[in-house]
């Protein structure tokens, strides 16, 4: 390490290093040296208030986290062909967190639970995985997905990412589905109406020869311009997906580990029984860890058959991280901060917005925040404002970012430890910003 | 955690928890509680000497390593959207790592050097990537690998994965060529044999109207039985892949980082100069980092058209490990060590052999080694011959495992500080295992 650099001087080497495709934040790009609970710091020792990171879940390098990880990486690190003891710990852990939700929320169709686990480094790996199980259990190849779905970068996920744009382009065996409007409809009719959108791309599917193998969301769309509710509304698009032959596959790696508030898995909050469920992000608070939990009958013949081995996958460090994120979880009471701050926030945010055209929508679950920005005489989406306001919102030292289609969506997604007074501090930075 | 587990007890524990497809290695499984340069440590305490193992390269819970993660872990860990230092420091150092070898082995047709890096978490979204970027970058599909090759478990890599059998079908734009005999041929001799099998198939491909995107090979032929020689035999196909137009993508997730002895890089055994580099298992020993290196004219256009972000990918803790790799590499001299040790080892496997018709050919590149196991009485190839070698080393405490197109070719790759007194203690127990 040469130690800390100038922050052009590093940009210039950076650009001299690394591919072409790497991408800064902000018009001015910040630079980090250190990082403790919602707070970044750069070089000069000026705090940043983090309002954008979900996978520093419990906060920037939790001490819990940071010693378990220091421990494991300096007594134990091997692959899952040898028998360790923090793997089937953990699995346990992580399923029992699925099965209370399964059963609570009375998914229909479920006659068995999400009883298996299997663990890879990266959300992509995660749903690349799933796509496979999927197509192995159904012998169908159709994925149905939202319009501006992400669900992450291999060749075989990207191709069901729609927000990648038109050089990424979807295979043959994809179809899309539009996000419901978010708002303004009661959760049964929004639940009907998605649930139509799906019947009539498996439908489309079909007039293709093309069989249903999975239907993938994420539980809080994400991409598609922060879209929680009305909750319910992936209820029915479950059943016409069973009965088409297909697996309902809840992308986790957004609203899991606690996001929405309400629940721990966005799944929950739709009253969903998933067949598989992914998961990533915050899974170990910034440690390269994520995988999959599934009943057992989509997991065994795929299991039996074809031969997966990830060789990172539940290794002991990065299981270590992913078991101390769950102690932290439970111990800080974080989902419910995450429902009580969020809730806090978003009213806030309305009240800022009810004056100002420009700030035309606000919707959220937990500490996962979406504001429309329109253009006050128009009303028409406006990209430009939005990224006016992350850029004024960072001079300020406050980390947001923007999404949705038209990315003219305020994305608001700190932290866990969010606190009363770290939302009061982004609000004041907010109503400076506008 | 719940502390250590009687072996049956977890074995029962793990089959109910994880997913059908997980195996365990050895008829009698073993558990391990710690592990400390080149061994590991069951919950009684006995230590299994590590024969086997390429990802802790620099020794198991290596002290600089784990400190360096343990740091950076307590320090900052954010995505690569943010400017941090060490970054952009640890790819200079690896860019500098391939330039050395790049010129001074002077491959055919190298007008730039492999001067950009991109980071992902495994070798398997390495491999991943470097097929999007190869089939961006040409235009074709087309790929062509070795016969009984292995890059990889995400759906586009596994599809160019024979070794893992017929239940994973090759994709319709795939096409193998046959390991080299790996024995008794001079290097033009073998180089100009592998290079006409790399002619005939991207002739077929194009019989099929398919356009060659890349050759993608290990460069230490690793599930095809190990087959490091004669060093040179890849040189003429990459010649043969760069006039169809191809890139020629040398998979370095086994032979790289100083594995071979010799060479930091296996492809600079070979004398190439590759246009994609992949990396992966041993590049954070244990931590999941991976990722690869390429001339830029390859990555701008995908850089420019594709979005293309990792959020693991390049991680401050990851390359805080990967950077203390390469210190621990050059300061304990273990490039030295692999080529002294890897030798010895050799020499006295050929040895033992020597009188022993059930050990048919011993070959390697430092410290990897493969030895062919075969019926005495008839010659053939012996999987279970091989098996019975491998689980009475593990009942002596010795690490190792059998590979190949046939399953019976030990596999003997131990972590790189491997030394001259554990090689005589391996020695022991193969020759009480024979």
């Amino acid at each position: 390490m040469r130690g800390v650099s100038d922050a052009s001087e590093l940009v210039r080497r950076r650009e001299s290093a690394l591919g072409t495709g790497y991408r800064l934040f902000y018009e001015r790009p910040v630079h980090f040296v250190r990082g403790e609970g919602v707070y970044l710091y750069d070089p000069e020792g000026n705090a940043y208030l983090d309002a954008y990171n979900n996978v520093p879940s419990v906060g920037h390098c939790h001490p819990r986290v940071a010693s378990a990880v220091a421990r494991q990486a300096a007594t134990l690190n091997v692959h899952t062909r040898y028998l360790t003891d923090g793997l089937t710990d953990y699995a346990e852990r992580l399923l029992a967190t699925h099965a209370f939700g399964g059963t609570a929320a009375g998914g229909a169709g479920a006659d068995s639970p999400l009883d298996r686990a299997m663990f890879t480094c990266t959300g992509s790996e995660a749903n690349d995985l799933a796509l496979r199980i999927a197509r192995h259990c159904t012998g169908g190849t159709g994925i149905i997905v939202t319009a501006h779905a992400y669900h992450g970068v291999t060749a075989a996920v990207a191709e069901v990412s729609p927000s990648l744009g038109p050089n990424v382009p979807a295979g043959p065996h994809v179809r899309t589905v539009p996000a419901p409007p978010g708002h303004g409809t009661r959760p049964e009719a929004a639940a009907q109406a998605f649930g139509e959108q799906v019947a009539a791309a498996v439908a489309d599917l079909r007039a293709h020869g093309i069989t249903l193998a999975a239907f993938l969301a994420d539980s809080l769309l994400s991409s598609d311009g922060v879209i929680p509710d009305p909750a319910g509304f992936l209820f029915a698009a479950q059943r016409v997906v069973r009965q088409a032959g297909g697996l309902y596959i809840a992308d986790e790696v957004q609203a899991g580990f606690g996001r929405t508030g309400s629940h721990m898995w966005g799944y929950q909050r739709h009253g969903l029984t998933p067949d598989i469920v992914t998961m990533g992000k915050p899974m170990g608070n910034g440690l390269p860890v994520a995988g999959l939990v599934a009943r057992r009958e989509v997991l065994d013949d795929f299991g039996r058959q074809v031969r997966y081995f990830n060789t990172f996958g539940g290794n002991p460090v990065c299981i270590a991280a992913a078991s101390a994120v769950l102690d932290v979880i439970e111990e800080e009471g974080l989902r419910a901060n995450s429902a009580a701050v969020g809730g806090y926030l978003r009213a806030e945010i309305s009240r800022l917005a009810a004056g100002r055209p420009l700030l035309a929508g606000v919707r959220g679950a937990g500490l996962y925040i979406g504001v429309d920005v329109v253009d006050p005489e128009t009303g028409a989406p406006s990209p430009s404002l939005a990224s006016a306001i992350v850029n004024a919102m960072r001079d300020r030292r406050v980390l947001i970012s923007a999404t949705g289609p038209a990315g003219n969506v305020l994305k608001i997604r700190p932290p866990l430890p969010f606190g009363r007074a770290h939302a009061d501090q982004f609000l004041d930075a907010l109503s400076q910003s506008l």
